[in-house]
């Protein structure tokens, strides 16, 4: 097998830093990743919510966040959401 | 591994505190924590129920309740709800 | 971990009272509750269904009803449902 | 542990007599129950299908019929369906 | 326990023999059962499918098919589909 | 338990030949079958995807694929698809 | 059982190339494969996100991305994406 990065080696390598994710549905979240499980389920911290609507992106402040992992599509570390 | 703060560990120091449960679709609900189990299913006392609709937030008063883990896409520590 | 109340322990408490069951989709079940299992799979006596139309709420009287703890979403013991 | 009716026990003690099944979705069934396994795929006799249209109830005759577990909502022991 | 027909004994006494497969969504099958897996995946010969159009019911013939057992809703052993 | 042709026994046996794939929703997909696991991912060669739209069927030509077995809805060995 | 391509070994030949992720809904991604897991989650590299819309296809460009393996559909080893 080639040399390559596995995806919980890379969020291991995202703690302490800002990361955007990507939920099913219209949620959108970024925030500093606290943590998270073998289920990637996370823990943000200082974390803006992005909700798609008909009229724009609404944003919410929220502080500690935990996101259930199945509910996740995508992440991308080092990202502040769709703004950045 | 860096220094973290996993999710079960986030939600066993809620116990006895408020916290806001978004669930999939549109009802949430904010509550005191009395417990939970490995499948993230929460028992919440002197309830609130967030019904979004549109005509506007409907709030519902419960006692104790029993959520579905399956069912749950976020939780937010400390937070009364929509509202706070 | 905090002294607490587990999901599992609320339901076993509740069993020979009053509990008031949430599906997902606009079900809505009241009855005694008989018996459960490990995946909250529920069996309930003297039943009213409550199912929401668009003309209001329609209730419906069975007698032993057998719920797929799957499609739970919610559980509220002591409560005869939504007019409660 | 209180004592109580398991859920499993319930559907065994049907053998032999009507059950009414709702499914997910608009389909539901009543008949005599043969047997059942543990994922409770069920199999019915003499079966009437109803299925729920926006021009009333459509009812279908069956002989043996096999449900898939998975898609069953609720079971009603001793009933022969919505009209009775 | 009483004496009762077990679903994968039903479905093993119809290979070779006509049966009627509706699947979640609007898909019917009906064919020749040729085989099927623990996971209720079928082989079915001389099939028709019927697909459930507003326009009406649209049928296709296909020789050999491998239905995912996933997807199945109901089984009608010995029938030959919505016409019979 | 009468001789029968098991489902992954037929999908082997297509090893090297032409195949159609009918997923869940509105996408199927035709092309010599390479390969498969035992979740039923399929790697397909000399693909073409056929997209139904209310337009009517979109034809797109792909090399190596590769597809979700959970996405699959069923299997038709022989086959290039809705045009044969 | 025949030679054959296995997906999971298709999939790591492709480690340090291009590769077309097609999820469920209506997101698609190709950029560089940097790793996977055996669930099929899967980190990118130099990514370009497609998004279907009915204005057309909505292109954004994102450095490293993590894909959820239960929400992907199709992978097209070698391609660029829809325009390719």
């Amino acid at each position: 097998m080639a040399s390559q990065i596995l995806p919980l080696e890379l969020i291991d390598r995202c703690i302490g830093s800002k990361i955007w994710v990507v939920m099913k549905g219209d949620r959108e979240f970024s925030g500093t990743l606290l943590g998270f499980d073998d289920f990637v389920n996370m823990v943000l911290e200082d974390v803006t919510e992005f909700e798609i609507t008909a009229e724009g992106i609404k944003q919410t402040k929220l502080s500690q966040t935990l996101l259930n992992g199945n509910n996740i599509c995508m992440l991308i570390p080092g990202s502040s959401g769709p703004d950045s």
